[in-house]
């Protein structure tokens, strides 16, 4: 099973599903903008708690003060495998997943709710394993389980979790729609081959983020859930602005795994990092101004820069420019 | 397809799922007291807010405010029929339920996510009518979506709806574990028979809600979603404390579905009206000093009274007194 990321941000995976119908990302567009269209119709807030539709989480203004929520679904046979993986790991990455998207606004988790509609083979032992690993996952980051819908059906098994965030003291959510040519990309870890292990064990960011946000003043940041390419283009899109990667500097960040799904895959390692989803690592905009010293104590390492023409490139080791399409795996296969 | 009630609340329908494994109560509470321990066990807050495991929605501690969530997950073929409904109406029903738990604790709908795997077959349209559909319900209740997550398969399409509430200006939500002997038992509507199609046109009793909490003080409410008898049964339980029905207030409230229900199950009218789901009325203890003529302005009829013997009893016309047994109608099948 090859694929790409497990999420999209709040609302984003709206996306994913016109991708069943359509190979383009013209129907993908075309259904959120009409779902958004439908919203404003209706007079839905336009930016509550300051969040624009389409960020990694939404806004959620509750009188005076601004939180943040987002959730997210994974189904048996996309997003883990119950024949293959252990119930425990299901229910952790079904936490870590919307653990991340809280990293990706910089955000504190304060609680999550977990839905699900589970396989009637499942044991009382699997269902317990279930919720003990999302539960585990979310009180190592802070977020008690704290409500729950489970049933049980014939069909595969899915699971939904929301998690319920506020912003850090102080501080604003880090939105997607800051970053400014001149800016640096950042990204927090080695990427691509996560299909091989890896993406059944995310490890979401909430602690770094919370650190770049209050030292590094990050002007856009995202979680890599659908590939670097396709989260930098979100970066990108949102910020209406583009990026160049180099090559030379995204070559120590080639996972091994990417290097040993390649041998599989006949492509080029590059191409794993580059469009591999579930990765779960950040990708951020930081200002010029950010010593690169310091943004290498938080873990970041350097792989290109933000540029007005509104592109994703990549400058080869020779020096040569090229597109870098906004694609997550899925669309390779 | 006879059903029981779409949803328990924040952490109840874990108890759906162990019927599939036993016919007795043992099984589903086993699985919800073991979930209880481990969440104990990781230290999870025992009554965020000050709401305690077990009730329509959960409490959600942000710093110093209290809130309260809820989420519940509908599934193709039991909680609505894709041939049979207009997915504008699953989008509805989907949202309905979940602002019928925020009724149930008379709190305020602030905002809604939605996630959903979506069987292939469906079109743009079907989807952005489903989306219309839970965005318009949310709209009338001062509820906007403000997130979704949403993916396609090929197995039957699921939703899960996520509702974050607050409570009521100066007032506190209102809990399932507050009714004492001597409060009397109030219903907001006929019951019984839902799924002739009413089950799928929920009117959620937010606005009700609060009204009964600002102006009669009542000690414990629910909404019927598993039925009369099985949602009663829980304010009792989490009570400490019993209840009796009378026979004879119940007659008026034997929904006109529930005698056309009872013409082709050939079981009692009275038999749906105790025990059908998915009505949506509240069920209200009201301490005694309230009036009955105040309860009747906001459209409670009396049905019983609360008592000290824990158990659930229904007297008869000729004051006879037979057990209720607390559970819905899929027991029955």
């Amino acid at each position: 099973m090859m694929r790409c990321g497990a999420k999209y941000g709040a609302w984003q995976r709206v996306a994913r599903y016109m991708t069943a119908k359509s190979t383009d990302d013209r129907g993908e567009l075309a259904l959120i903008r009409r779902l958004k269209e439908e919203l404003d119709r209706l007079g839905a807030p336009r930016a509550p708690a300051g969040i624009p539709f389409g960020d990694d989480m939404a806004g959620v203004q509750v009188g005076a003060m601004g939180l943040l929520a987002t959730t997210d679904m994974l189904m048996d046979g996309t997003d883990f495998v119950s024949g293959e993986h252990s119930w425990f790991d299901i229910g952790r990455k079904a936490m870590a997943v919307n653990l991340s998207d809280v990293a990706a606004m910089a955000a504190v988790p304060v609680a999550a709710l977990i839905a699900g509609s589970l396989n009637d083979g499942l044991s009382m032992g699997d269902a317990l394993a279930l919720f003990r690993g999302a539960a585990e996952c979310g009180r190592d980051h802070g977020c008690p389980l704290v409500g729950g819908d489970t049933n049980s059906w014939q069909h595969p098994t899915v699971i939904a979790i929301t998690v319920i965030a506020r912003p850090d003291e102080g501080l604003p959510a880090v939105r997607r729609d800051g970053a400014r040519p001149g800016d640096v990309v950042y990204v927090t870890g080695p990427m691509g081959g996560s299909i091989l292990g890896r993406h059944m064990h995310p490890c979401p960011r909430v602690d770094t983020a919370r650190r770049i946000n209050r030292e590094l003043g990050p002007r856009a940041m995202v979680d890599i859930s659908d590939g670097l390419a396709r989260d930098l283009g979100h970066i990108i899109e949102a910020s209406g602005c583009g990026a160049e990667l180099d090559e030379v500097l995204l070559e120590p960040l080639i996972h091994p795994d990417a290097v040993k799904l390649a041998e599989r895959t006949g492509r080029a390692p590059l191409e794993h990092v580059l469009h591999d989803g579930e990765d779960f690592e950040l990708v951020v905009a930081l200002p010029p101004s950010v010593e690169a010293g310091r943004a290498a104590e938080l873990g970041l390492t350097r792989i290109g820069r933000v540029v007005e023409e509104p592109a994703l490139m990549l400058v080869g080791r020779d020096g040569a420019r090229r597109t870098v399409e906004r694609r997550g795996w899925e669309h390779f296969t």
